[in-house]
């Protein structure tokens, strides 16, 4: 069976077709990927839909999370891509974490939630340091709610301390962040085809 | 000069007129200010606000963060209360914060930012466990923003692992909880009245 | 292959032969491993050994790190345990990742650490408040030094806010720990058959 | 009266003579502070000395936490230095806050424990990443244990992403880490100097 990537962009700003650091870093995944016959379909940038606050799956009239929850379940592969402000993952990506909160009700009959199976790598970026912050956040979340997390699974930039250089000016990527990116998406790759042709048996 | 305090509630829930968990603790500590002659002005309930996303003071069109920032600053007191969702301080908390990075670079001549000789403490509460996850958060965000954090800021409340006990439906408060918000609001009180009276000098 | 497990137990206490509340929910996992043929073979009580402060394998004379080290890296899951203290993982748990910072220096030819394939779990307990700070902080250092976290890999006991009773007090284990730890341990032992009989490739 | 400044610095090398990266921030930090009348001391360094596990204040035979403690109390002003290890404060400021635990249970007849009415702030150092997760552990814990926070209260540098470069092999102090150790020292000396004069009153 093939193996599908999404990634979701967590960027603070709306802006139509712009490319911000965070899409960078996950274009680099996306590339890497493509070595391993993974596709990453789409990237959702969440703060172009309107995801209501709350912990649950649908939080009524104008909630567009429905939609996003949907698109992100039908892929294998989840690029959790954010970047870091005042020291930790943005306030857009805490939402998303929030309405993920709603798989621990929504279990199957072996108790398994709808991400079981699924694996989660994390694409962080900051002008100056949050990404191990940013990552600890994540990854306890997103172990929470029932995803995997390969060997390695955190793809980050950040500049010197109090910097404010932008990870996509950056003339060149940093051997450093393509040697973990290469990483980072072989790992998620190998265990997310592992997982898909052998799923969590759960509790009988 | 008399001392002013304000809440903001950082709940994911828009009800209109219900007390949310939140609101009993930050309620707490308003009683307890009573007894060091602070009023507690005012509750904002950020949610019912259209706050958006970013790192300005004013992110344009239908933004309600410059109203709320200048309530917020009208006085020396900010109880920074909110839920833990997912072991952390929540989405709308997180919000606020970011929005507050803009006091970086609003410093005066004294390279003082707005917060400046200004105290905050934290309400935090949930059903189980991430009150210090939260204050961590919390304070290193308050205190990279300017605010001064008073000895023992943190009220919480959580009940047992895995729980799903709400701090409103408590029958009484635990003699714990109430002996730290009398300790927070007197020692927040104390400090707020000594840094009015003598501020911060900056840098010359 | 038979996959088999270890523990370290991060405890503050050198207490001959008296279990700790750690020790308790370790010993839940080492039953709840041997419904899926995992034998956990051992526990390290950490503090009775001399691990010295550093971040290389072997720090030198009267160092025993190198010792629990090999004794680790034997087994294909390890079972992270310790106490928060200060809302926080312990000391001690904090050595034992730093020392495992090594592991990012002893890659083999196709870039992989020695915990590759390795499948790692947390048993956190404490009196109050603190286990998702706490499984923050593991998660994110295990993950960066190698280590694979299966969904829903931390088992964990917190008591009421600002409590004082300790896990191996309880008359009974909470339903809600008793379903966590038979989750956890399904998914480790199922994970890492799966790796162990498929690893990592790694870069080429 | 005067106020007096320590310093601890939590590296995890024990090197006779040798200046850490840490202490060359603590060294900017008493120059800073000199300019505010304000002595440092002393600066302990803490892996010299033999502080055992616990979480009281005596932990018996051996343990020289006892004399750092009394050494640390007699002080205004905490400077709280420490290298970042896998994204995190060390194991050894680790140890530090476990053994202010015991403050908590130290109150006086006010309720008051032996650190209040004084100030800390923090000083953070790593080749890479993790300052603000190491001030976020820092800040709440040594809130927990009765410290004051003044406005602006960490200095830190790190270097780029997955960066090797250690602090104190920069030629020059970056102009953003100078402004910093100015405003830091400024903001604790004046704070420190109110609260000497005016110590928190504590509950009746």
């Amino acid at each position: 069976m093939a193996v599908t990537a999404i990634a979701i962009n967590c960027t603070l700003k709306s802006v139509g077709g712009e490319e911000s650091s965070t899409d960078r870093m996950i274009g680099l995944l996306a590339e890497a990927f493509g070595e391993h016959d993974v596709r990453l379909a789409e990237t959702l940038r969440i703060v172009d839909y309107n995801v209501l606050p709350g912990v649950t799956s649908n939080e009524g009239e104008g909630d567009e999370w429905p939609e996003l929850r949907e698109r992100i379940l039908t892929h294998d592969i989840l690029v959790f891509g954010g970047p870091i402000w005042m020291g930790q993952i943005s306030s857009v990506a805490k939402r998303v974490l929030e309405r993920m909160d709603a798989f621990l009700s929504e279990t199957d009959e072996a108790g398994r939630m709808p991400s079981y199976g699924k694996v989660a790598v994390a694409a962080i970026v900051g002008n100056e340091d949050g990404a191990h912050f940013s990552s600890a956040q994540l990854f306890q979340s997103l172990n929470d709610t029932g995803w995997t997390i390969p060997a390695v699974a955190a793809c980050y930039w950040v500049g010197e301390a109090m910097g404010a250089t932008d990870f996509k000016e950056l003339d060149e990527i940093p051997a450093k962040v393509s040697e973990t990116v290469a990483m980072v998406a072989g790992n998620a790759a190998h265990l997310a085809k592992l997982l898909k042709d052998n799923p969590y048996p759960g509790q009988g």
